[in-house]
C-alpha cells in the first residue's frame, strides 16, 4: 500500500486476512504472522548488542520493507536509520520521516538518480547512497545540485560478495578523491558487506572471510587517509557476521535484517559453540500460516501455501514446532505436506518457517502481528514491489 | 490494486514503472513487459485453436493475475471465462463482471466458504467450484442457501498432479450424488488437470500420461452416467497438454495459462517433431526488463532484478536474443550477468525471459504493453498477492 490506509474499511479475506482484536483461529491464510514477543525480543537483542559494542544500528529495511517493524527496530533497539537497496523502497522511508537513510546499493539510472537528489527534501534527512563506479560521481552531483541538496556517498568495496563494489583500493581513493570535489556530495565513508559468507554453516569459516574482508576495509581506509580523506562511517554486517564487524575495529556501523524474523536458511547457520542460530541466539518470529485445504489421501496434507506465497530459492519451509509432518513439495499454490499418520485435519493450520525471509515477505501485503492468540496489528508491507 | 486507480495520477518510478506513451528506453527498471503483438499472436492462436477443435476455453487467471489480460483472452481469444485457484483471486474476475468464474481448487475455510456462495451476486454469472471432499458439500450447500444463490460444482479428479482431487471412481460417483441432491449446488461436471506431466520434456511421454488421466476420467463419466448423473463439463488441458485434451473426445473444456506469456520452462518442452515449443508453437510475449547497474568487474555484469523481482523455482531466466552473455546468479537484488567481452555497459537494458511466468508475474503490480518501441498500455496486475 502506497498510501496510508484505515484497515477497519477494508475487507478481511479480499483485501487484508486479519484484523486488530481477531483471535488467531480467524486469519486467512496464507498469510505472513509476526510473533510480536518473539520479534520484539529479537529487536530488543541487537540493539543491547549494538549499543554494548559502540555500534552504530542502521537496519535493513529490504529484508521486511515495513515502516512499523523499522520504528520499532529504532524505539526497542536503538537503530539510527534504515538501509534500503532500491531507490523507490527508499522513498517510502522517506516518506514516513526517516532520518538516516542509505541506499546500500548503486544508482545510475537517469531518472532513479533524480528521485534519489529529490529524497532529501522528502525525508528532511540524510541520504547516502553507493559508489562503485568513478563515472557515476558527476552524475549524481549535477542532481544533487539541480535539487538544491547534498547526497552523502559511501564507496562500496566488494569484500566478497562478488556483486557490485571495486575491488583495490586504487580505485576506492579515486572514487574518495572524486566525491570530495564534488560541490554535492559528502564523502562519507565506506559500504562493505560479505554477502556471501553470511549463510556458511560454520562459524570459523564465516570468520575467516570476515577477517579478509576487514583486512581489505583497513587497506581502503588507510589508502583514503593518506590523501587526507577521513570515512565517518564504515558500515556492513549482516546476521551471520555482526559479531566480526562489531569486534574488528574498523567497521563502526552494522546493517543487520534477518535477525529480526529469521528464516530456515539463516536457522541452520552455527554460533561459535556449534549451535544452530536459531536455538538461542535468534527466536524465529515471522512464520507463513497456512491451513490445509485437502486430504483426499491418507498420508498427505495439501496445504493453502505454494510459491506464491514465499520464495523456496533457499529451500523449503519447515513446519515450526512440528517433527510429526513435513512440507515435502510445492507449486503455484499448493504446498504437499507428509502426513504419515494421518495426523492432520482439514483446515488445521500450521506456522511455517520460510526458506528466505526476504523474498517471502516481498510477496505479501502485511504483516499480521499476534499475541497470546489474539491479532494486535496489521501492519503493511509498506514497501513490498519496490523494486525500481 | 484492488481499486480502479487512473495511472495518469501515479509517480513514474514510485507508483508505476511507466505511462503510456512513453519510450520504451524509459521504462523504470526491472519490471514486467509484454509484447503485445507476441501476446495477441499467442491468445489468437490458442483461440483459433479451440474453436477449430469444437473445446471451450476457460483461460487461467492464476497465471497473469489480470482483467486486462483475461478480456484480450475473451475478446481475441474467444475465451468463455476464468479459471481461478483462490476465492480472493476469483473475487477480482468477479468484480469486473466475468460471467463464468471457476476456482479450479478446494475452497474449506468457513469465511472462504461464505465469500465463494455470495460471489455470484457480485458476478452476476455462474461461479463453480472443485470438491473432492463429500463432508465439503453440505457445507457449500449451506452457504449459497444463505445467500439465496446458487454454486455449480465440479467434482476434482486427480488423475496424476498428485496434490488434490479424488483418486477412485466410488469417490466421484459419491460427491456427485451429494451434490446433485444439494437444494444449492448444481453439478456441473468434473475437474482433471494433469499438473504434473504439463513440464515433461518429450511429446511421447506426456501423451502417456494423458492417455492415463483420459481413461481415468472416462470411467469417472461413466461412474456418474449410471446413477443418472450427467457432466456437462470435463475441464482441464494446459499449454503442455491441450492438443491430447482436446482430440480426446472426453474432455470439452480447456483451461490454458502459460501459452498466452510463456517463460522459460515451458519453453524447453518439446512438441511433437522435437522442436522446443517456443521456437514456433509459441512466442515468448512476457519479459523481465533489467538494466546494467554495475560492471566493476570486466567480465560481469550486475543486473538489477533478482529473486524480488521473479521466481526462480524452476531455474534462471535466459536473456532473449542474446547469446553473448547469459544470467548466471541471483541474490535479492541482483542478478550477475556473465559478460566474457565485456559488451554490456551500465544502463543497458536485457530483456530477461523468467523460469516460471505464474510467480514471477505474482511479485509485480503492473504489466508495461510495449509495440514499436513505445508503452501502449500499463495494466495492474489487478489479482496479484490475492493468496487467500
Amino acid at each position: 500500500m502506497n498510501k496510508q490506509v484505515n484497515i477497519d474499511e477494508l475487507e478481511v479475506g479480499f483485501d487484508v486476512p486479519a484484523l486488530p482484536g481477531m483471535d488467531e483461529a480467524d486469519i486467512q491464510t496464507p498469510c505472513l504472522v509476526l510473533d510480536l514477543d518473539a520479534l520484539e525480543y529479537n529487536i530488543k537483542k541487537m540493539g543491547d548488542y549494538a549499543k554494548a559494542h559502540g555500534m552504530r544500528h542502521r537496519a535493513h529495511g529490504k529484508m521486511h520493507k515495513s515502516v512499523d517493524v523499522l520504528k520499532l527496530q529504532m524505539e526497542l533497539g536503538g537503530a539510527v536509520g534504515v538501509c534500503c537497496q532500491k531507490v523507490s523502497e527508499a522513498e517510502v522511508f522517506a516518506r514516513a520521516g526517516i532520518k538516516e537513510i542509505l541506499v546500500s546499493n548503486q544508482v545510475r539510472d537517469a531518472a532513479k538518480i533524480d528521485r534519489l537528489a529529490r529524497m532529501p527534501k522528502v525525508s528532511g534527512g540524510e541520504v547516502i547512497v553507493c559508489v562503485d563506479d568513478v563515472a557515476n560521481v558527476a552524475d549524481l552531483d549535477a542532481a544533487a545540485a539541480k535539487h538544491g541538496t547534498n547526497l552523502g556517498v559511501f564507496v562500496e568495496i566488494d569484500c566478497g560478495a562478488g556483486r557490485c563494489g571495486v575491488t583495490t583500493t586504487e580505485a576506492v581513493v579515486e572514487i574518495g578523491k572524486a566525491v570530495r570535489d564534488a560541490g554535492n556530495l559528502t564523502f562519507r565513508g565506506i559500504q562493505a558487506y560479505q554477502g556471501a559468507m553470511q549463510h556458511m554453516d560454520s562459524f570459523d569459516d564465516r570468520q575467516a572471510k570476515l577477517d579478509a574482508a576487514i583486512a581489505q576495509v583497513q587497506e581502503g581506509i588507510d589508502g583514503l587517509k593518506a590523501e587526507g580523506i577521513e570515512c565517518d562511517l564504515v558500515s556492513g554486517g549482516g546476521t551471520g557476521s555482526y559479531y566480526f564487524e562489531s569486534n574488528s575495529g574498523v567497521y563502526n556501523e552494522l546493517q543487520c535484517g534477518s535477525y529480526a524474523f529469521m528464516d530456515a536458511d539463516y536457522g541452520r547457520i552455527l554460533d561459535k559453540d556449534g549451535n544452530r542460530i536459531d536455538d538461542g541466539e535468534w527466536k524465529n518470529a515471522m512464520f507463513l500460516l497456512t491451513s490445509v485445504m485437502s486430504h483426499a489421501k491418507a498420508d498427505k496434507a495439501i496445504v493453502d501455501a505454494g510459491l506464491k506465497a514465499q520464495s523456496i530459492d533457499s529451500g523449503l519451509p519447515f513446519i515450526y514446532g512440528r517433527s510429526d509432518v513435513e512440507y515435502i513439495k510445492c507449486s503455484d499454490e499448493h504446498g504437499v505436506v507428509a502426513d504419515p499418520d494421518g495426523v492432520l485435519k482439514v483446515n488445521d493450520k500450521l506456522r511455517l518457517v520460510p526458506g528466505h525471509c526476504d523474498p517471502t515477505a516481498n510477496v505479501h501485503d502485511w504483516y499480521v502481528g499476534v499475541r497470546n492468540g489474539k491479532v494486535e496489528t496489521v501492519w503493511p508491507v509498506s514497501a513490498r514491489g519496490k523494486a525500481y
